[in-house]
């Protein structure tokens, strides 16, 4: 049964959770956006296995269709890349009311995202999401970028899809790594929002249920604060110590790893701390366990405090954290940057 | 005395229009937009005439100050240097609550606009205009862009200033090609919107008064179309032609005579067609001829033609002319692409 979940942020879109999508892509295509040409910009990876079809959904519905497949990675999400396919769009002579189509996991969409948001300042995006991360989080919400010599994310635009297609089917084709890197955003969903879908991300759950749930809440959080300099702050959860630890790894540790950590380690030091309810860790630990998520980091807490201070997020001498202070309620807490290894400290001790 | 036209677009800024501005432009800066850090970019000619007040002025309000010169012209509006810029105010360890001061022409307003558009998804950019073209078009509505292989302004976003101080001081040190380009886009609003406007240009007129005026009709047609999608295209006049004998020069002819040219062809035209009260091309023809501005080109009608087909703003097969129908009132026009030649002719030829 089809999932939908529409989005009051730019000109309003729809999310549509339902397996087969991918192969039935362009007439929903048409029917959000219409236009003539259709510019694809797959991962190579997922290009591979679902390009074909995507191409003939979209040459169906009456597109003229070009291609272009991106090398996997986070290594692709840079300035030349972004210019290339910029160059690329004009070569192909895409208009103002024609449409790129972003398929693969959140680099893509970023990519193409950030290329929609600029090419002829601004042409449609639709977003065929392949990753459970990207599905959950990424493709809603229009936060588009690339990353500097200095940093992830360093410059991109905030720039909303015409549309969302998320095929549950790509997730099959997912490395275990990489699927479980996703659940560690919806386990983020359970501990900010919802104890019950928490509970059954640790025993059985209904896969397309749970993006439709996560994806509602995304919207809640985009709808209520869409340029993020308020209530999206809490989405945050994990994700300070998280981005520490990816940082302190050279980004050997992947995203969704490193929020898992994020979120136990923050979990029991605000457990400890008496901010958080007693017993709110021992619900979020087994559910991470159980998708084989780290809740701990081999880091030294001094480094990862050192990696903090220079988070982006940081405003002057302080540095948010969000703090769960019960499993489904969580809140924002300023602290001085030099008071983070004590408040952290309790929570970075692996049990 | 001081002039501040208001413009209700983005976050809302002032346009202020008074000598010597730029050497107090920091309390203006710091009023507007707060922050630590200032990031000013500028136009390596305007750079060398006014940078040094510029950055004292903005010391003096408390900002600490990092400068970086551009070479002049249209050349350096490029992807590569976009991408230097977005490296540089990383490497500046700019924050989202520091300010991009962009000094120079139009060239240097899109490109640091741009750049203030993309960084960090988005940080306060202050133009300061030096150039009468920059001052009156270029610094109000928030249009930033680069130039791509295919063509100029094909990449760019929609990113309102938060403030714009024109100093007419710095249109002394003007090349007078290059003050007669911007006085082509004055020229403009007296036929777009005021006789009394176009009667001044020829004759006297208060510069700062004709600046101030001009703002604030571009203001008022930003405001009704900020995305430029209807009562801003009207601003095209002249321009569809224009732009045809800039690309057909190589853009060794420059945009503002280009546009001169481009409105004396299109109001002789309109009135051999009928659509323009008949004595409107006397009105403008002087006023033209005052400022050193071209009223024809030698380049063919049917090479102008096949340039304005190639034209981004071609919508399928029709292109939209704007039509004078007397001085102060203007409309758009649908002309089917094969029309223009027939349409043209008798605004082709150079009486």
């Amino acid at each position: 049964m089809e999932r939908t979940v529409h989005v009051s942020a730019g000109g309003g879109y729809d999310v549509r959770i339902d397996r087969g999508l991918l192969a039935r892509c362009g007439e929903a295509v048409r029917q959000s956006v219409g236009g003539a040409a259709a510019a694809l910009i797959a991962d190579a990876a997922a290009g591979a296995l679902y390009g074909a079809a995507v191409e003939q959904s979209l040459r169906a519905a009456g597109y003229r269709v070009c291609r272009r497949d991106i090398t996997p990675g986070e290594q692709s999400k840079n300035g030349q890349e972004f210019l290339r396919l910029l160059e690329w769009c004009a070569e192909r002579e895409l208009t103002r009311t024609d449409v790129i189509v972003a398929l693969g996991g959140g680099v893509i969409g970023d990519l193409a995202g950030f290329t929609a948001a600029c090419y002829l300042r601004g042409v449609p995006v639709v977003q065929l999401p392949t990753t459970l991360l990207a599905m959950v989080d990424a493709s809603v919400g229009g936060k588009t970028a690339i990353d500097l010599a200095a940093g992830k994310n360093l410059a991109g635009a905030f720039y909303q899809p015409s549309l969302v297609l998320c095929d549950p089917e790509t997730l099959r084709s997912l490395p275990q790594e990489v699927f479980a890197g996703g659940m560690a955003e919806t386990i983020k969903y359970g501990m900010l929002y919802d104890p019950a879908l928490l509970a059954a991300l640790g025993t059985d759950y209904d896969l397309e249920e749970v993006i439709a749930r996560c994806v509602g809440y995304k919207r809640d959080a985009v709808e209520q604060d869409e340029r993020d300099t308020g209530a999206r702050q809490l989405l945050n959860l994990g994700h300070t110590v998280g981005h520490a630890i990816e940082t302190l790894s050279g980004f050997a540790i992947p995203h969704g790893q490193a929020v898992a950590a994020g979120m136990a380690i923050v979990t029991r030091a605000a457990e400890a701390q008496g901010d958080c309810e007693p017993g709110s860790y021992e619900q979020l630990e087994p559910v991470l366990r159980k998708h084989r998520l780290p809740v701990g980091t081999g880091f030294a807490l001094d480094d990862l405090a050192a990696a903090m201070r220079r988070d982006k997020k940081r405003a002057g001498d302080e540095i948010a954290l969000i703090i769960p202070r019960r499993v489904g309620l969580c809140q924002r807490r300023l602290l001085p940057v030099d008071a983070l290894e004590d408040y952290l400290w309790p929570g970075a001790v692996t049990r």
